[in-house]
């Protein structure tokens, strides 16, 4: 689609944190984007890559980043194109100043997520919500953007659930049982995973209740209509490196066949796989027959981590289904997630 | 209440494996009960106990019991009671077969549990189900009796669920992150748990949905009419040594209010507190406040290992509220378990 | 030895971390000592002992010093008897104030292990070296006074070896396998070690190599000959919660007999045991027959967290003899040690 | 080198197995050999492999292996050249059966491993064994042969080592901290593992203490002369799913510069590297500055498991050298090996 040499220059803002880290892997080698720019905290301004993050992922830090000076986060010599890993403390500020000074921002902070005229994206779900991007110019004023993708709970649950939708889906219940990955680095102290479980995640069951409804939402002139969806969310985190888990009970307006929603699973498909985008799995759905799977360790990386594997599809009692989902949630959760937006941006004309 | 001297002697079925093991330690400077005679499979007759048990416990193998000489499970030279900690797959047969010959067996073994004469008891919750041993033993013409204690994830389950009873308990959604003791020895095998999630554990969920009806259910004249509560579980296992933690949202006839559940917790208590029965926790349900709590590390061995902790409550977008409940799997889930419901049949004249 | 009434006053610097926590527990119903004072860094300082310590520990926070308000580290209101679970990174300037100040400073904190005046004690193996403190009163001219116990892993080791002593011990080669609770908390990162070895602990293979040839010394009029034993030391981290397992080969000037090392564990004995002072274990070694023995979810807490677990002695190909030594690194190797070393102080009249 | 209608079948023994696993997933898309026949027990004879193999690898089962119909281990419609990953209890006899009935077998089980007329491979290291089979033809008359690879742990050691030799080396003393693919599935049960350390591994210590002297060993006349290196090995299991890691001291006759030592590792190669065989890794030992590496988790993939990973190269105050060498059990220690060793063959006109 795009010759080698009109790449898009990109930047990643917090490349040195884990999302950061996991922008640079994806990025290696992209046929559209290149790297040309890494930012992170003062900390780390002015020091080699390679030396201001501590590398903690096991595909090996690419050789072109490693030897990038860090920038600041400052908008300046930085690229039109910018990838946000940045923390939520300073994610707002920071992503905003850049889009103020005309970057397109895509962001994997939650700051902006749920903000009315902000885009919270899924582009195998929702990607007509990036005609939200109209009124944000309008209302901000800014010449450059703000498209956010979900948290990563959030994303394996809807991309779980977007096949349900025809369906008439009305209640969910979930349990997530998170990798530790998600919580950054450090993150979660060793002394309180190793042989145990933390039955609680700050924010996180919010995040998946709000941003659910708001991503399989209804674009309704310049706003995005909830969608009448009522989610329930324990959270917990779990010994495991990479993967969230999640145990998920639906309810219809009229329950579907068994086989129809395996089906439903098997055939979904989106923007992405209709137009072959470079990041998207060619199924962004598995469904798994064997009872004892998903599991983390040997599904997570299905689809280069793109896919959603479900499985165990049975009766509830409760509500009518259940069954299981996990996806890769620094791939599909973070950075994955967000380099997908950005290719759906780019065939839409929006990263011009 | 005994004296020493007056001990009542008791054996352990399936002494060797993981349940049996905690019998043992559990038995040990027990007030009341004796142990005198071991048993397991063919493989260990006539071995010395400690060298025919894989000794998987912290607790040291007590000294007496580590020279007994493990007998086989046929009746004869065993005491009146006994406690079984036998595989499903030989427990209908060999339990069957001691109380035909007399034995009252106080059993963890899942196969009589919901037969219509055997009580599924839980001290704390239906110690009124014995009366059904009246009906067992006109139906059964056996001169001794069965008496069962639920699967370890069901008895977490219904002590969480117990104090909420008197506010008209209608509809339970449980999913479990339970402890790998929990699968006995050798088990799960490691490469299934290190770093992963098995999201599945064969025949779990079933009884957790029926096994509550049961022990919730009210005793009419010769049967337990099962109560009308609809449970669904999904069952995980994790990497936790010891301790099962559930996620639990719960639906009522009408709400209760926050602080009114909170303390229920708090006050809940039974027969085995009221007679104070030796193996009975001050506190059969603790509830704290922490929101990272209960964890199994930390609060498992609660009640030594007998109280069930429960946090996190809050309201639910779905049912009602939600909460987490922890218990330890091998002592309040099993061991313990049967060693309660003995101490209640014994101040219920049932071991005479 | 002591009525309840007289019982001695002692505080706990760094009472919020994971050695003071520790050091919380093991003075809980101290027959000797009386947990009077709890004091930690600014950020803590006016709070109450149970909302500043993030309590990680399985036993529960003792009542007596929940309530406990948190004071400054500074002189003043403190007891003359102090614990040290201070950070290395203030340790030598706090303890030294306090020492000048007329306290009496039992520290776990490495700073002032290698001076030359200060007891680096075991009390099972060094007793003797208490009187460096005439050196260190004259030295220092502190109306108070210092006194120091090894780094962990050393413990471990040297409790291990010092049975093995009057064979003549040469050279020492070890590995460690050490548990995250050593850290501290948060300490390690989870993403570190979930299924991961980290072959790397700063600083702590240099202490082991140093402080045991100080700590196996003869007392020389008013110094410490280092004993001439060569040690060298590969230390790592695991996924275990508490525990170091160590694995260790040792050359003799002339090899004993397997069984008169084994008997020398055995029969291992020294003051504390001899006094029958209230935290030394019956048995400061054990040897255990089984292989696959010691392990630190078995047998970390024999003796109550203060034995040191022996077992696989064989032939070493290149040394003598080769074996495996465990324990536990916050009891016998931090609280324990420095309570057990405040215990001899005390019979030798050194807290007056 | 060969078209890819030319490529040669192979079969595996033991193929439903982990090790049987790996050499299915690492035979996926060779380039001269073609997985044709796949051999199990009887228990999964007739069956279809995917249906036959509990498949416990990340890697999804190949589709061309998942439908092939198990057979059982007997010779007859077999492929000439076999890979064997049959466990040690059956390996002698079946494998001498194959060879007897004309195959070649490339063996990972250890039952043939110390004969005297069966190389005892690692084709970086002693290509020139292969010479043995011209004594093992004459010596048992088979018209086909069988050659082998180390053990896991001992292959490590070795590829860590073999850079060494030229220095001198006489002593090694070696702890390992190994993983749990290496005992199979099941293998070890979670029970021992999570949150713990098994500090004893049947037969292991031996192997390593043995097979380094054979491996290391110059080719004299019909026979390999052990090498006079002594190596005294401590042997643990620990929580991690793939990669053995090694804590290493080395003594030589005259100790080399650190520098020469950290060359020697980065330079190393050997005739697969020279010949490009296919899963030669480019660089069979790697060094790594940073003294946190090299750890499992980040490192073991490296060269497609087939790099051994070193770091931490220091100074040994009892020997003269101590480092940190970390490899894929699964890969370079067992299934990679055995392919490697192929290709050496097929080299050398051995496979024709």
């Amino acid at each position: 689609m795009t010759a080698a040499g009109q790449r898009i220059d990109v930047g990643v803002l917090g490349a040195t944190g884990m999302v950061g880290q996991e922008f640079i892997v994806q990025l290696q080698g992209h046929p559209w984007f290149n790297l040309a720019w890494v930012a992170a905290s003062e900390r780390s301004e002015g020091r080699r890559y390679a030396d201001a993050a501590s590398w903690r992922l096991r595909t090996a830090i690419p050789a072109g980043a490693a030897d990038m000076t860090v920038d600041g986060c400052q908008p300046g010599s930085a690229p039109r194109v910018l990838f946000s890993g940045l923390d939520s403390s300073v994610a707002r500020e920071v992503e905003g100043a850049f889009a103020e000074a005309g970057h397109v921002v895509v962001s994997n902070a939650r700051n902006y997520r749920m903000d009315n005229d902000v885009p919270l994206l899924v582009p195998e779900i929702n990607p007509e919500h990036l005609a939200l991007l109209a009124t944000q110019r309008q209302a901000r004023q800014w010449p450059g953007l703000i498209v956010t993708n979900p948290n990563c709970s959030t994303i394996m649950l809807t991309m779980a659930l977007a096949p349900l939708l025809p369906f008439g889906l009305r209640t969910v219940n979930v349990t997530t049982l998170q990798a530790v990955s998600g919580a950054g680095y450090p993150g979660v102290a060793s002394l309180d995973i190793v042989g145990n479980v933390i039955p609680f995640i700050g924010g996180e069951e919010q995040k998946m209740e709000t941003e659910t409804q708001k991503i399989f939402g209804r674009l309704n002139g310049n706003r995005v209509e909830p969608h009448g969806v009522t989610v329930s969310a324990h959270t917990t985190r779990v010994g495991v490196t990479n993967g969230h888990t999640e145990m998920i009970s639906v309810g219809f307006d009229s329950a579907p066949a068994e086989a129809d929603i395996v089906e439903a699973f098997r055939s979904f498909a989106g923007r992405p796989q209709e137009a072959g985008l470079p990041t998207a799995p060619e199924r962004p759905v598995e469904y798994l027959d064997d009872p004892y799977r998903p599991q983390p360790l040997l599904d997570v990386d299905r689809g280069r981590g793109m896919t959603v594997t479900t499985g165990r599809l049975r009766k509830c009692p409760v509500l009518d289904y259940k069954f299981v989902a996990l996806g890769h949630n620094t791939i599909r959760g973070a950075a994955g997630a967000a380099i997908l937006n950005a290719e759906l941006m780019k065939i839409d004309g929006l990263l011009g």
